[in-house]
C-alpha cells in the first residue's frame, strides 16, 4: 500500500517542494533501478563523509560492497548510521528568471544502517546483483568469484524502510509569471546518458567478438 | 605548488588504490569544473544526510545555494561539518572476472563547513556563477535576481582546502593475470553525457528564438 505523507517519518519528509516528494516502494524501486552510483554518506567518528559507490538493490535492501580493508567498509560495516542517495539528472531547466533556473532529476534518499552479510548464499546473489547492475547478462559470461575474492569483499546490506524520492519534472516554474513576457527562451534541454564505442582492453586476446551482453546494451541503451 | 601525499591530511588521503588519488588544486578544480551536480554529506544533529545539490566554484570555495527556510541549509549555515562529492561516472569497466568489474570515474571529495556569505557582492558573484554553471553565457540573458529573491537565497561557501579527487581510469585490472586466457571480451564500455533537442516551455511566447546561449551549448556538448 502506498504511503501517504502523513505515515512518513520526520527524516524522510520532503518539505521543500512537498508535491516533488514520493514515498511509496513502487517509485523508489524505480529510481533505484534506473541510477548507477550511490552516494553513501556516514559519520566515521571525526567527519561525515560523502563516498560514490556502485550499488545494487533486490528484496527489501540496498548492497554494497567494498575491500574488507576499507575504512569506510569498516565504519559501516559497525553499523554508522547512513544515507544513501542515487540521483539521476534529466534537463538543464531554464527560466526567464536567474532564479527559477533548476535541473529536472530523480533523488532516492534512504535512511538506516549497513549491517554486514555472512550469508554465503546471500553474498552471492548479492554479488551477482552486483555485475547484472553494471551489465545485465554479464554473471553468466564472466568468471564468477573465488573463495579468496569473495572473503576479501565486505557485502553490506541496508534495509529500505525509510526513504523517499524527489522528483522534478516539467517546465521553469516562470510561466505563470510577469517574466513570461520577456523576450527570452525558456524551457528544458535534457540530458540524455548512451554509451560509445567499446574499447577493448589491451590485453585483449585476439579474435575475441564483443560479449553478447554488451551487444545488447548498445542496442538497448541505458 | 602541487601537495605531495605526504602534505595532506588524513581525512583526504587516498587509501585504497593510492595511486588513484590527486590532491593538487589544479585536478581539483578541472573535476569541479566539468560536474554538474554536488553531493553534500552532513549531520544534522541526529542523522548523517546526503542532498543533491547543483554548486559553483570560484576563487577558493565551493558555493551552495538554497531556500533560507531549508532545514538543511540552515544546518550548514550554522557551521555543520561538511563534506562535498562531486562525482562524475565515464564508462563501465568490464573484467573477465566479476570481481575485477568496476566504473571509469573522477570524484573530488572535500572536507571543511560551510558559511554563510552576507556580503552582497559575493553573493550577487556566486548567483551568476549557479547560473553560468548551468548554461555559460545564461546571466546576461536572463532576468537577474531581484531585492525579494536575494532575500529569500541563502548562499554558503566551503574553503576548498582538504580535497581529493579519485580518478579511476584505464582497462580492467586483470590483463595480466590468468583471467587474461580466458574467452570472454573484456574492456570499458564508455558512458556519454549528450544534450537532446531543447523542449519550449509550454507558456514560451510565440516567435522567440532559442538563446545564444542554449544554441552554443548544444554545438559544443558537455
Amino acid at each position: 500500500m502506498a504511503q501517504t505523507r502523513h505515515d512518513v517519518s520526520d527524516r524522510v519528509r520532503v518539505r521543500r517542494n512537498p508535491t516533488r516528494g514520493h514515498y511509496d516502494r513502487a517509485s523508489i524501486d524505480d529510481v533505484l533501478g534506473r541510477g548507477l552510483l550511490a552516494h553513501v554518506a556516514f559519520f566515521d567518528g571525526r567527519d561525515p563523509c560523502c563516498i560514490p559507490m556502485l550499488y545494487a538493490h533486490f528484496g527489501d535492501r540496498i548492497y554494497i560492497h567494498g575491500s574488507t580493508a576499507s575504512r569506510a567498509i569498516r565504519a559501516l560495516a559497525d553499523g554508522a548510521a547512513a544515507c544513501v542517495t542515487v540521483t539521476i539528472v534529466h534537463g538543464l531547466v531554464l527560466a526567464r528568471s536567474a532564479y527559477e533556473h533548476s535541473a529536472n532529476y530523480e533523488a532516492v534518499m534512504a535512511f538506516g544502517a549497513f549491517e554486514l552479510i555472512d550469508d554465503e548464499a546471500e553474498r552471492l546473489a548479492a554479488f551477482e546483483a552486483f555485475t547484472e547492475r553494471l551489465l545485465p547478462g554479464r554473471w553468466e559470461e564472466a568468471r564468477q568469484p573465488n573463495a579468496q575474492e569473495l572473503k576479501a569483499t565486505a557485502i553490506l546490506a541496508m534495509e529500505i524502510d525509510e526513504a523517499s524520492a524527489k522528483i522534478r519534472t516539467g517546465p521553469p516554474d516562470d510561466d505563470e509569471s510577469p517574466d513570461a513576457e520577456r523576450n527570452v527562451w525558456a524551457g528544458v534541454v535534457p540530458i540524455v546518458s548512451s554509451y560509445g564505442t567499446p574499447v577493448p582492453s589491451p590485453g585483449l586476446r585476439p579474435g575475441i567478438p564483443l560479449s553478447p551482453s554488451v551487444r545488447e546494451l548498445l542496442q538497448n541503451g541505458p
